[in-house]
């Protein structure tokens, strides 16, 4: 893979220039990209910055981000020769720190379930996960240092364990979901994927202009609550192995790590993020639901036609629930003197077949509680795919979530 | 003015029909447009839907929301020929419920404070105010029976005063602001304007399908808190004048009306709403700042130079200090056990001129708290101006604000 870190570490020593590692990744892309088919498009002739923190520092930007520059397909032929007329927000900030938006990433049509072409490339028999499926695949391929993706259910952390790459999907709005094709307002998430926890917490430390967020030193000794989400199924054995093996890393690192049995409001919880979702799924894609169902893809096409029967009070019931699991999160962590939880990214590594892009269960509720998730890649299964860890903080404490994030990377390399 | 309820009302007894109320809202406009200039553009064929609870209502629609068969031009001539691909999630639901979005209405460029050449239906020597400014003109003129503003600041409780009609800017996000042009995602929040509390709240129940908002029964003997906001600059004598009228009509209809001074949380929370906005305000504009400085208008020009000066830690306090002042409302409205509270629409009448579009100091604070403020008209100034009051509830009692809102409307007039 390409660390973000590392090219920007040979442009600072002057021994290579932002042309050239643009240059570098164009050429990954000719390598790779026939297999994988991570990319929608990409830039032919972009501005190159010479100067900014991020310069020489190719983005690829998931195809429901609006690109000035670039056509914004959705993953839909609704939206096959769309241009929007401004950057979104996090592409604007992107171009002002240096880098160079250079390629659209696969979706899954407006980031639902239906699947994208893009391959795994572990094995390209495998899905790479969705919705953000491009920009997982194309970072895990070392086509780029670093892609932008958006969640609402697990199209970060999902993805990116399904990849064997470092996913962030942020507090709530730390990064701004304005330009961004809404599902669910009180959900979607713009999160990043990258080579490393260092790669991911420097680009989103740049990107949200918090510098604390790749600087909270080695973590010490955090204190890490292991959470297997028992209000849903269990996963594969790969996943608790994976689980298993990165808590005892931590240990062996100095973690203080402690089982964690969750209250049953977060089961309540999870149980209502789908009618929260697709509540206001049905309201933000009304009109494509009005004007184009018949070019729906058939999964969307489904949850939509669902949608219109939830009821207005089940809706603002969800909401509630959600609040008060909100608060009682932060209980969690305080009463129980955690810095960090520690639980399954995803049921097990990318499933077989190109259809099902897995299942988000293990971050639904994360997604809902609006903390920071970061994904880190532990090891690969019997049949050579990836499965990760996902790294939870309290809202707010991405750089917490980080650290820890990169302890247990530390330490299983160790 | 052209009443919703009323048009309705001769529709469901056969004596008008859909297309005869859009031919009179056509007349309406061919009589009063010419000297108000409310509107951007007017559909010249729309669809009109035969059924539907809002069935030969027209609507008009501020021009930052998106529109798939109208221009949408944000004020601005950086979107001079824009034509969004889809309806925002609004106006999708306006179509569904039967109404016809025929009108795009002026606004401000992207929402602030340069002004618009739409002339104030009362006066036209005089703003409609802004940044909502043709949505309020247009209901004003009897152009339409409704009209969608938004406010961030005060663009439809200052708007809506000016022009004597009614306003309501819902609980933060009851209406989604999906595709709306964004310029503070943690402030902007789309309302209405109509010729009436009733036909407000008729409106805005259907619009979010809650029935309960228009069925708060007469509000019965509501406790009622004035409040004179004293962190900021008195108002004009005629607010006061209005104000006090307002709480005299509602104590001799049997409300329980006492004076409230709200904490030192408030004031704090008022002064930080401008940080929040132009911090937000500077990332939601960022790629139209670094491609189109130029063609910016002045007043947003100057604020987004100045904003790009407001440092990450000072936006993340005043976030904490809004959070702190919300919880603190809560308890405001329960100790004391006030329903609703009461207060100045505006510091007077509009301004002279179509230079200034007037202050929102009276909105911003509960902009900020994502409460419920309506509108109501209360008499006219020496010069025949309107001048209003505002009314506000608790978040998400926005049937409760309605329903005080109208026992106002009712006793200034008994």
């Amino acid at each position: 893979m390409l660390s973000l870190l590392d090219l920007r570490a040979r442009i600072d020593a002057g021994r290579l220039t932002p042309d050239g590692a643009i240059g570098l990744v164009r050429e990954a892309i000719a390598h790779r990209e026939p297999e994988v088919g991570a990319l929608v498009c990409v830039d032919a002739a972009p501005v190159i910055p010479a100067r900014g923190p991020l310069a020489g520092i190719a983005v690829g930007i998931k195809d429901i981000i609006d690109t000035a520059d670039l056509p914004t397909r959705m993953g839909s032929s609704i939206y096959e020769t769309w241009r929007p007329r401004a950057d979104a927000p996090v592409v604007a900030r992107l171009k002002n720190l240096g880098a160079v938006p250079l390629a659209k990433t696969t979706t899954t049509p407006f980031a639902f379930l239906d699947p994208t072409p893009t391959r795994n490339p572990h094995d390209p028999g495998h899905t790479p996960g969705g919705s953000s499926a491009g920009s997982a695949a194309a970072v895990a391929a070392g086509m780029l240092p670093l892609a932008l993706g958006t969640q609402t259910g697990g199209s970060v952390i999902r993805p990116a364990a399904f990849c064997g790459v470092v996913g962030i999907k942020p507090s709530f709005r730390l990064l701004p979901t304005v330009g961004v094709k809404c599902y669910s307002w009180a959900l979607d998430t713009v999160g990043l994927f990258a080579a490393s926890v260092a790669d991911a917490a420097h680009a989103l430390a740049l990107m949200a202009d918090r510098p604390a967020i790749a600087h909270m030193g080695d973590a010490g000794a955090p204190r890490i609550g292991i959470v297997r989400q028992e209000f849903c199924a269990a996963p594969d054995p790969e996943a608790e192995a994976a689980l298993a093996k990165a808590a005892r890393a931590a240990e062996r690192a100095g973690a203080m790590v402690r089982d964690l049995a969750l209250p049953g409001t977060f089961g309540e919880a999870f149980a209502v993020h789908g009618t929260l979702q697709d509540y206001e799924a049905r309201q933000a894609l009304a009109w494509e639901y009005a004007t184009h169902r018949d070019a729906l893809p058939p999964l969307l096409r489904a949850a939509l036609d669902a949608a219109q029967g939830i009821e207005t009070p089940a809706y603002d019931a969800a909401r509630r629930t959600a609040h008060h699991a909100r608060r009682g999160l932060k209980d969690v962590f305080s009463e129980n003197g955690f810095d960090v939880l520690l639980t399954y990214a995803a049921p097990g590594a990318a499933p077989a077949g190109l259809a099902n892009t897995g299942d988000s269960r293990f971050n639904r509720l994360w997604t809902l509680m609006g903390v920071p998730c970061v994904t880190v890649p532990v090891e690969r299964n019997a049949a050579g795919l990836p499965v990760g860890v996902q790294v939870i903080a309290r809202f707010g404490d991405d750089g917490r979530a980080l650290a820890a994030a990169g302890l247990v990377e530390r330490a299983l390399r160790g």
